[in-house]
């Protein structure tokens, strides 16, 4: 008996929260996969395998990914990069073994895969031993402004998306260098982003959006939202185009 | 008989170009549309139309919005801004028209309808007066950097969106001031940007992709691609991510 041909390596964008915002390609990559691996945090479904939920074959095989526990350590310090570069290659591994096998494997990235996604992890890890697919996803931000309503950039404007971690100084004049920004990571940064985007002139067109695209989301000018943290799945949007034809 | 309702104004972004990169809500948009709307050049059957070419429905209302042929006339001025305008208002109205007799409309966006989308020119017209809804799309620089397999941007890296058309020292100072960076509106603007990017210290990193997601895409360094004026459909992807755990 031969071995095996090694099987396909697929990285599948969820996109932002709606199951109706997979596209059409990534519904496929679920409905041909062996295997759907995702990452998790301990004791949590995983936000990927949530949104996907209803479209996962009754015989699939499930591969969660659990996050190591890192809450006690501080992310610059070498211990936390040690434990989280070893829960990759060990990820990269478990998933490797199943494609040695020859068997599908949809490896699942809430929105796009490469865009901010853990995927990354594994493709940079398999990609050159294993065929891969990378399926694009919608990102969160695009559901955002789109649940939004929110024309965000149009003709030669310049978007920036921005980490809501960098610091006052530094944001502060990125957001007064551009038409638009996208600020991630908003969480206990709120009140810092609020007091950048009023320095740079910009808080009276910040929108704030929670939880974007799931169920339960809420949208509100940032000005008028008070410093409390914001979870996860929130963003602060600044428009551009603001010479409209 | 009383008047009818009025019907939905769907905007719907149709990805980057594979059909199968539309999402489920976009297909679901398209078969119970009264109108399909989508932009187009004289003469030309629209890049939006031709990726959902073989999704609409037989009996449906096809409705072009053809550009005024503005070839002649400088972009910066006042008779450009006048024509392009008078087009956006008179299409808002066809639109418009449609959708006060109770049509539901979905107006064909490229990539993602409130990014770069000409779509946008209706919403800003029509959002106000009509029930609304936007779906998201795959962008086409989602499109292209999955298609390269690029990972783009992780953590904290900060992602620029740059149009190739700005003056050569200003894109210059952008690219050495970001993790990563797409440009746009390569065209002409090719032998600009590979300077831009040489300055920068950023070309050796650079993967330029023409025509992303269509059937004849292609994608190479930039810095082995020649200057000849690239098609419309093209990027320069300039990807972050340096501190790989």
């Amino acid at each position: 008996m031969s071995a095996p041909s090694n099987g396909n390596l697929i990285g599948v964008g969820t996109g932002p929260g709606d199951p109706e915002l997979l596209t059409v390609k990534a519904v496929k990559a679920l409905d041909r996969a062996d295997v759907v691996a995702y990452f998790a945090k301990q004791g949590r479904g995983g936000n990927g395998k949530a949104i996907v939920g209803d479209l996962l074959k009754a015989d699939v095989t499930l591969l969660p990914l659990y996050y190591p526990v890192t809450t006690e350590i501080d992310k610059d310090a070498p211990e936390y990069l040690r434990q989280i570069t070893a829960f990759y290659d060990a990820s990269a591994e478990m998933v490797a073994a199943h494609l040695r096998e020859g068997k599908t494997v949809a490896v699942l990235s809430e929105g796009d895969p490469l865009f901010y996604g853990s995927y990354m992890h594994l493709h940079v890890r398999l990609a050159d031993r294993f065929p891969t697919e990378v399926i694009p996803g919608v990102t969160a931000m695009s559901g955002c402004w789109s649940l939004a309503g929110l024309p965000m950039v149009q003709g030669d404007d310049i978007l920036s998306v921005l980490p809501g971690t960098m610091a006052e100084a530094e944001l502060t004049r990125r957001l007064g260098d551009t038409q638009a920004a996208v600020i991630m990571k908003v969480g206990r940064n709120l009140p810092k982003i609020r007091r950048a985007l009023d320095a740079a002139g910009r808080l009276e067109e910040a929108i704030y959006v929670e939880r974007g695209t799931m169920a339960n989301g809420a949208m509100t000018p940032l000005a008028s939202r008070n410093d409390a943290e914001a979870p996860y799945f929130s963003l602060v949007l600044v428009p551009g185009w603001e010479s409209r034809p």
